[in-house]
Order: structure tokens, then C-alpha cells, then sequence
């Protein structure tokens, strides 16, 4: 039996501040660790599919945050749904499914049993709804909408990057709690896909050169929640229609990412006028909680009160920085993921 | 008996974006009400201190806010304490000492009974703590403070405006609840008074050419409260040192009010990543709360805990345009005041 080889993508420098492919990271390929390499309560896993987060921009800057710096020379960080391999851990056998999170660019991986979560799947999902709609993704709409947004029957919800993984399961949230629903997004096929497929009241196009004009159109009754995937001038025009005591889940500002210079809101005023809460968070904060989410969302799900849409790059692990490129170029509908084995083609190994 | 007469100051024109003594206001003087205007359940008042505060600015301008504007021709919006010439409610009679909230800036005026608030002082209170302390600035920085900086014992509180009327006593609030408290303001004599009469840990002048470092030195655990009366530079300073769960506290943001171009904070990304909760108030909102938080305040002031100054404008209500300047150049430490009509000469007539 051969050697298995193994590629892993490792940190090589600091965008400053774009990500370059074959620059920003490099490529190396060793011999893969083998079940002999397992010490007590290990697991050895091989990815099927990286999960491509906006978060991942800040990982990358040498800069105080809430997670410390991806360090050159580090595989990358990130999540994955992986599939067990071998393992020395009561918890986990051969051909486990398993989502994992932490330096994992890499194919073939030794991970301690606790940093592996057994996949467990409603009857209707799929497995890569792991990392989507019932894994971080879904998890940080969950909680950022209901524990910040507290969005109540009748008010108005504004969701800026309503296309994306995050935003699509944030604003179907709201909908469920009995919000009107208004999401924006950047192409005409996700708008689209936002109104047709996800019910949302309004949807729209935020290269429209009449969006402000229609933004506020769209608000006529001010907005009570908004969430910000994005930042800058949207996140300005949504504090300029802020209601009264209005609040502002700031999950991130993907506009500001690749920026060499960040702005601010001019209006950020309007945060004491109308009494508004504009509040971070990060999914991490919420932990002890994760089971209650999963739970929620599963049910959502199998009961049919989620849509959700994939975009998964195909080439393999080595396509991972392109993919990034990608997202951070709005090219996804929904959960972008990178595909390093199909689960069918794994199947048949 | 010849008829009294009564100066109101009135709104002539918007300021863009300067108050202009004499041009923002005019001066009109008319026959001042009498006792035989009064209608049921109301009281006759003459004024003896306007409260100058910066919020004044923000009512000038024609935008949706908290408040409606103050109209052009209307009299001047603001508080005073008053005292009652005459009464048809049985709540008051002439001599009682009332503050007062409205459309007041004028000598002497009408009200209904419901208007007036009696002036209850603890044996050690001045008749202006009504306005200060005791009144608006003492409950805006109790309600601020507790309600939505919840400093905790030990954790850095950092109040910008801190000489100021409502900054002094945020400031003093947090020592109180056990605080590590850095004050800023603009001048040497006010940062002396900080930290030598009310006890700060640290005070920095803004205007010192190394007030950054400073900063970054006076919060070396970074900063868990922000007390925010002045937005702009010290609000995105404040945000790079945001320790993780922080509470800024977004009570005004004077460097803004008279900008033509206002600016935002270009690190608000900071509210993400170090999940900052970023909250703006009026202190009206918790009006139903008053009572309390007027007890709290005068059994710390009659237990030495709170300290306050005033600057008080001589000169009359012709003066209060000039002393609205004065205020927004930061000529004063604690509360400012014009005096209309002093208490001990009005008790001679």
C-alpha cells in the first residue's frame, strides 16, 4: 500500500489587503498520518467539505480580536464536515461523520476526540447542512437574531447580506417570528431567490442606482432590527431609518474586510436620538447553548420553515483560496463550501 | 402698578451649523402674564435659573430625532427652576419653588400645574441642584450609568465630558459602584478637579499632544464602560481599546453637533469583534423612574458621595444665547446656569 499523500494549506503571509492566491497561502504536501498515529482518544478524519466564512478576512490580520491571529507558517483555520477514518475513542468509529473546527486546511487530519462533534441529521437534511443551516452558520443566526434582534410580530427586520449563508437563515428567523422582512442583497437572481423562495416581503439590489431611494421606500414604518453582515453605507442608511430603540446585530462588515481605509457612520448620532442598541457578537458566546440551537433549527427544517441553498466549489482542497476569493466577491448564494471528497465517492472507497 | 415687563427669547432662524448670538434667537419683550391670566390648575412662575445643556443644539435642527424641533418663532425650549407668583392649583402656592420643562426660555410665563415639578432639597442643596444633581443632568447620568453601563467593581470606566454637568456625576456614580474611573476633558484646571475633588483614578486632557498614549497607558486592562457625551475622535479611541463585552454608554456627542461634516468611528468593526454593546438613551425614557433615581441622588449628595460644581452665566436671559456658546466652547465645569432672577434678591421684593 502506498503512502497517502496529504495537502495542506498554510498561511504564507498577510493580505495587505487583498488575499492572493498562491501568495497569501502556501501549498505542501507530506505523507498523510495513518491510524498508527493515533495516541489514546484521537480521531483520524479526512474532510469532505470546508466551510468558507466571511470571518475567515479577520482571522488573517496580526490584530487584537476575538479569536488570536491565523500565525504564518499555520495551516489555516476553519471549519469542516469530515468523516472518521480511525479512531482510538469510544465516541467515534469508522465512518463517523463529524464537523470539526480549528487549523483543518488539510485532507487528511489527527484531531483529539473532544474537538469533533458527531453529525446528527434530521431525516430531510443533507450532510453538508452540518456547516450550514445547523452548524455555525445557522447557530450564529439563531442566536444573534432571537438574543439581540428580538424581532416581535409586525416590526420591520432589515437583513443586509440576506443571500448568504448567515443573513438567508437570520431572515427567515425573523419571518417566523412574525417580522416584515426586507433583505438586501447584491445580484438580481438572489434577489430573487429572497422573495420566491424564502418569502421574504421585500428584497433588494444594492447596485440598483435607486436603492437608497427604495430602501427607504421599503421602510416606511423605520426599522426596528437590522442585521449587519456588511458595514459601511449600508449599515449608515439603516441608522438613518432606525426606529426608536432599534436594534442592530452587528455580525459582521464584510465591506470593510479587504478596506485600506474603514469608514465609520456618519450618522452614528442617531444611536442616542432613537435609543438605539448596536451590538457584536460571535457565535462562540453562546456554547453552552449550541444543542438548544441545533435543536430549533433541525425542527425548522425538517418542518419546512427553512430554504436553504449551497455553493460548493469543486477542485478540491487546492481550490479552497480561489473559493475564498470568491465569497469575498459575493459570488455565493447561500453556504459556501469547499468539496475536497464527495461523500458518494467516499462511500465507495 | 406698572404692567411687568417680559423678555422671551425666540427661535429666528436654523443655525448652519453656528449658534449666532443675536441672529439664531431674537429678543422680544412684551407685557408679562399676571395672576388674573391664570386659568384653573394653573400657576404663574417667574424663572430664576435656565439649565444650559448641549442637547439644546440638537433641537435646533429640522431632522427626526427624540423631540420634535423647536419650532422658528417659538420660545426657546429648556428646564429652569421657577418660582410661583401665583396659583390656581392646589398643588402650589406663590413662593413654592418649581423646575420646569419646556418652552420656557422667558422671564416670567404660565403653566399648567401638571408642568411644574415641586423642588424638594436635602439639608445640604443649593436651589440650582434641582437643575443639576438632582434634576435632569443627575438622573440622566444615574439612569445612563446603571441602567446601560452597569459598571461592576473593579472594571475600567472611562466618561468622556467628565467635568461636565452630567459626565461628573456618571463619573462619580462609577467610583460609587466601585469602579476604576478615567476621566477626559479639555482643560488643566478641570482635570485637576477630576482627580484632586472628585476622586478619579486618572484624568487626561484631550488637548495634550500625547492624550493618545495616554489613553492607551491610563487602560492597560482596556476599557469596560465608555461613557460617551462627546462621539468622534474619543469615541473611536475609546473603541480601539474596547475590552470584550463592553457597554458604551452613548449619552451625547458634542464634537458632532456643530460639524458640517460629522464623522464615524472608522474601527466600529471593533463592535463585532470584541461583541460591544453600543447603546444610545434619553433620559426621558425612564421617567416613570424619576422619583427613584432623584432619592439615590440626594442621599448621595447629603452623604458627601457626590461632588458638583456650577458655572452660572450673570447677566439675565438677554445673556443665555451667549452662554449657549460659552457651553459649546466647554467654558464650563459642572452644570451651567444662566441666572435670571437671583433667589436671595427675588426674596427681598
Amino acid at each position: 500500500m502506498s503512502t497517502r499523500q496529504n495537502l495542506s494549506i498554510h498561511l504564507a503571509e498577510r493580505p495587505n489587503p487583498y488575499i492572493v492566491p498562491g501568495q497569501t497561502f502556501s501549498q505542501r504536501t507530506t505523507p498523510a498520518p495513518t491510524a498508527s498515529d493515533l495516541k489514546p482518544d484521537q480521531v483520524l478524519v479526512e474532510n469532505l467539505y470546508l466551510s468558507l466564512d466571511p470571518a475567515m478576512r479577520g482571522w488573517l490580520n496580526d490584530r487584537r480580536s476575538y479569536v488570536p491571529p491565523v500565525q504564518i507558517g499555520e495551516v489555516m483555520r476553519g471549519g469542516s464536515v469530515a468523516r472518521v477514518l480511525a479512531s482510538t475513542s469510544p465516541q467515534f468509529k469508522e465512518g463517523d461523520l463529524v464537523t470539526t473546527f480549528g487549523n483543518v486546511w488539510t485532507e487528511v487530519l489527527v484531531l483529539p476526540a473532544a474537538q469533533a462533534t458527531p453529525v446528527r441529521l434530521p431525516a430531510n437534511a443533507r450532510v453538508t447542512d452540518a456547516m450550514g443551516v445547523l452548524g455555525m452558520t445557522g447557530l450564529t443566526a439563531y442566536f444573534g437574531m432571537l438574543e439581540i434582534g428580538q424581532p416581535k410580530k409586525g416590526e420591520t427586520v432589515v437583513v443586509s447580506g440576506a443571500a448568504g449563508a448567515t443573513g438567508s437563515v437570520a431572515a427567515q428567523i425573523a419571518k417566523i417570528y412574525g417580522a416584515r422582512v426586507v433583505g438586501i442583497a447584491g445580484k438580481d437572481d438572489k434577489v430573487k431567490w429572497l422573495t420566491e423562495e424564502l418569502g421574504l416581503d421585500v428584497a433588494l439590489n444594492y447596485n440598483d442606482p435607486d436603492f437608497k431611494e427604495k430602501f427607504k421606500q421599503a421602510t416606511p414604518d423605520y426599522v426596528d432590527v437590522f442585521w449587519d453582515n456588511v458595514g459601511g453605507e449600508q449599515l449608515e442608511l439603516a441608522l438613518g431609518r432606525a426606529n426608536k430603540f432599534a436594534r442592530f446585530v452587528e455580525c459582521g462588515m464584510i465591506s470593510q474586510y479587504n478596506s485600506a481605509e474603514a469608514v465609520g457612520p456618519r450618522n452614528i448620532m442617531n444611536v442616542v436620538s432613537q435609543r438605539v442598541r448596536l451590538q457584536g457578537f460571535i457565535v462562540f458566546d453562546f456554547i453552552e447553548r449550541y444543542d438548544e440551537g441545533r435543536k430549533q433549527l433541525a425542527q425548522w427544517l425538517s418542518e419546512g420553515k427553512l430554504q436553504r441553498k449551497e455553493t460548493i466549489i469543486k477542485g478540491g482542497l487546492k481550490a479552497a483560496e480561489e473559493g475564498l476569493l470568491q465569497l469575498f466577491k459575493g459570488q455565493n448564494t447561500g453556504k459556501m463550501l469547499v468539496e475536497i471528497k464527495n461523500l458518494e465517492e467516499g462511500a465507495k472507497l
